[in-house]
């Protein structure tokens, strides 16, 4: 064909090989699962990369077949992050939070050649050992250790594996619609179901979180994800790292404040990944601590509906800009990021703050609407609530090795949330579809309700549930846990002028403790069998 | 297939629908051909680019076919590039100041099915009318025009035209490997060649310029692309606004530098584009009316080599920072953005101005390699000069209606410029592979020397050739355009000190005008053929 541009695959090796080309000598700083520092750098994690790939060829994995990790956020599960991709196996991540019987199910569903660990999950390895059908090698992420090959018979060692590794090794040619990771959904309900993100979608993720508008990631950062590498890639960030050749800091196993603190200061972080519960844990140290961090320009949070007073306490005494996103497993998982437009610089601190508290807008690549119970797209007004669906380059088509229809007819993906859309694209979440209490036709979401429960001094944690009504067909219930004296009438009077009368709690419960799931979420559904017809004659 | 991601193609259509619906309202400001002010918006844009593409296909232009412009940058024409190519035909931009047997050569050989013309242009139109043998239709870009009516036959009026288009024209399906858009490049020697983007190459570059280490661009931007868009694609940046949702602002034809510090003003740009003459210019004006343009953040040039003393003005007078940028026709343009890396933050102020006089680092998505006369590659170094060649998403791989070789036989394309690639990917331009002077297994750069010469008080413009020698292959002689009083002595003593001693010109010729070729480069194989010989005995 005459008259065309060049044609090349998108795809992981690409993005290594860029890395290691152009910013050979940007670093990789890990914390070791063992304790200690280990430094490294693109060029290192290339050449790494490659001797893992090339020995796992040796260990005879084939094409397309996953390999697994259950690992903190290190060096060596970047080096298989980019070595079994590039070199046209699946990266397996485990979230190892998941129940015993999820990890084997998960690990035999897809059918693990190898599986990397963390010495920290040995021992989760040693008790599945036997139930584990198709792993033909299980490799500890360090050097050889005795001990541990006492607990798993047969048990490799990744530093000398990496020796029997070819550092020239060639990546082979991949198509960048194969695929590259592989990540299972922690439902609350059934089996987790696979997400497998392939060498394209990870390649226009990773330029599409970079922009300004979305994290801003360039060759000055210093970029440290608090969020795990075994949970959705770490949201992209060792890959869009690599792509914008920012310095990539990982933390290992300590995630908690005064880890994180030390860990920002001495290697001069600017922007931070995280869930809420992250941020309260660093925000307490610096304050005990009285630092601001002064390297460190933004935090990124997400994963779950976040307090207003941590983003405002971020803004406002550290001057840390916290920039909300949205997203999930099955989007790679940028939706949204919020980031203000040019109209919004005359809005004032309230407004402002107020947009802010959103999820944000999507990225060029990703398009998102509302609809009804019927599917008919709803306004995007910002007022009309309506199911979630979104579509684009990143978002799942079909889950790893399920038949079932996971899209609407007109190809969109239900996310399972309930949201509004705005006329300039600001999304906001009000609940999750399941748990968005239907009271006499209107939608009362639960989300507002537990914000300001939890608003409350003497309320740890609250959870918001729809209870069966004889009338209304359904009603609030605030399902609490207090660290202080209040009584549910209290409770439910410091709701008054907070929100409309019908959205009004009918009821308070107050327990020891919410059940939690494996990602630290509230398990409503066990709530709801507990407490469901509580309203009910 | 089951366990994949969704797929999408990145087309153009795809760019405006994004730009439609998350930033309708968004500004798009166009200075008109007959003067005044039109306020637009990405929605409106939107709206009669489907009108257009609707309306072209009732006047029976046919898919993958061709349709032309010759026109300022202005609302009408970005129309045009998004209703043409989200229709799936080709928008080829023409650069009116090419002589007129090259208009009537590239037109013909394009076979362009429509040409659109400002009213600036259609004298160009009506004398070439006869000689063009596909265009069925010329459309004057404006309101029906009677005196414009009368000059060539059967005129059509844009805003005519798209009264008879559908506002609910729905894009066909077009693959990310179809043409979009076409630009010929104005080479001096040999007829100009086409180079045809395609949907993916323009939606990838658009990604990567957008990046915080090129333009850095989001929708709190006001873009001012100054650089036109009959000139590949105004840099792209009419793609980008609408990715990120940015501002645009089209200067029209008042590219001088009062119109733009108006423009500037009024539009509250925070980023312009252009040469560096547009660059002299603009701070001439402002230095005149001692404005700082406080909404401007940064500018970008390219195109040319740049005086290091326009960079400090704008850094150190204005607080403006200047990107420099490299690219070409071949290239969609960008190859290369000058943005610093974190470890740069420590560099001394010369240190870090000798960074940022180079052309910069390439994106993720281009790699650049230097090679030798035998296409072997070179070091990396920073010291060692090499032809230039570059491969990536966006690079031309052959020209449009050419079967000829465009590449290397591994795939790279040569550039045709000398340059010199640092350890940390920063390149150099160091001279066009055919200026560059030989001179005794050496190479010696005529843009150094050029620097130099325009440097002194009184000379206007210089240009470096190599002459032929008896003894050292080719010598330096500066052709120059005195300003004020100098001689040839006094020149040649000038280079004193700022160059080694075998790099000193051996001639200075004065001359009255330097000859210029259709975008403003000096036509160094004139000078040469003139000059070539006259160190000859």
């Amino acid at each position: 064909m005459t008259g065309t541009m060049m044609y090349q695959q998108l795809n992981v090796g690409a993005i290594i090989d860029h890395a290691s080309k152009f910013h050979g000598d940007t670093e990789v700083v890990s914390v070791e699962t063992t304790g200690g520092v280990r430094r490294s750098n693109w060029s290192e994690v290339a050449r790494n990369a490659r001797r893992l790939a090339s020995a796992l060829n040796k260990l005879g994995v084939q094409q397309g077949e996953r390999v697994a990790t259950i690992a903190w956020n290190n060096v060596r599960h970047l080096e298989i992050y980019f070595g079994v991709a590039s070199g046209g196996m699946v990266c397996h991540t485990i979230n190892p939070r998941l129940f015993p019987e999820q990890l084997v199910y998960i690990i035999n569903h897809a059918e693990d050649q190898v599986l990397f660990l963390d010495k920290t999950f040995l021992p989760v390895a040693a008790k599945l050992g036997q139930m584990l059908k198709t792993v033909k090698a299980v490799v500890l992420m360090g050097p050889r250790d005795e001990e541990a090959a006492a607990m798993v018979d047969g048990l490799l060692f990744y530093d000398e594996l990496l020796e029997t590794g070819d550092p020239d090794y060639v990546w082979p040619d991949i198509e960048e619609t194969a695929p590259a990771s592989l990540c299972y959904t922690s439902g609350t309900t059934g089996n987790p179901k696979g997400v497998q993100y392939t060498h394209r979608s990870i390649s226009l993720h990773a330029l599409a979180i970079a922009l300004p508008d979305a994290l801003n990631l360039s060759g000055r950062d210093s970029v440290l994800p608090v969020v795990p590498m075994f949970h959705v890639s770490a949201w992209g960030i060792p890959y869009v790292a690599a792509v914008v050749g920012a310095k990539l800091v990982l933390p290992g196993p300590g995630m908690d404040g005064a880890s994180l603190v030390n860990l920002i200061e001495a290697e001069e972080v600017t922007i931070s990944l995280g869930v809420p519960t992250i941020w309260l844990g660093l925000l307490a140290e610096m304050s005990a601590r009285g630092t601001n961090l002064p390297t460190m320009r933004r935090t990124v949070v997400g994963g779950s509906a976040m307090p207003p007073s941590m983003f405002n306490e971020f803004r406002e005494k550290h001057g840390i800009e916290m920039i909300h996103a949205w997203g999930m497993t099955e989007t790679s998982p940028l939706g949204t990021a919020n980031q203000p437009k040019a109209k919004h610089a005359e809005l004032d601190d309230d407004a402002m703050n107020a947009l802010r508290m959103g999820q944000g807008r999507p990225p060029f690549g990703v398009d998102l609407r509302v609809v009804d119970d019927e599917g008919n797209t709803l306004a995007n007004d910002g007022e009309t609530q309506g199911m979630l669906q979104i579509k684009g380059h990143w978002i799942v088509d079909t889950y790893f090795g399920h038949d079932g229809n996971t899209l609407s007819e007109d190809g969109w993906f239900d996310t399972g949330d309930v949201a509004t859309i705005d006329p300039d694209g600001y999304m906001v979440i009000r609940d999750r579809s399941k748990d968005i209490i239907k009271s006499g036709g209107e939608w009362i979401s639960t989300v507002e309700l537990e914000n300001i429960a939890i608003g409350h001094p003497a309320i740890a944690n609250a959870a918001a549930i729809a209870a069966r009504h004889p009338k209304w067909d359904e009603r609030p219930v605030i399902v609490a846990q207090k660290t202080g004296q209040i009584t549910d009438d209290e409770l439910i009077a410091f709701y008054d002028g907070k929100i409309a009368k019908w959205q009004m709690p009918d009821a308070v419960v107050f327990v020891e403790e919410l059940p939690l799931g494996a990602t630290g979420k509230v398990l409503k559904n066990k709530l709801r069998e507990e407490f469901g017809d509580m309203l009910m004659p």
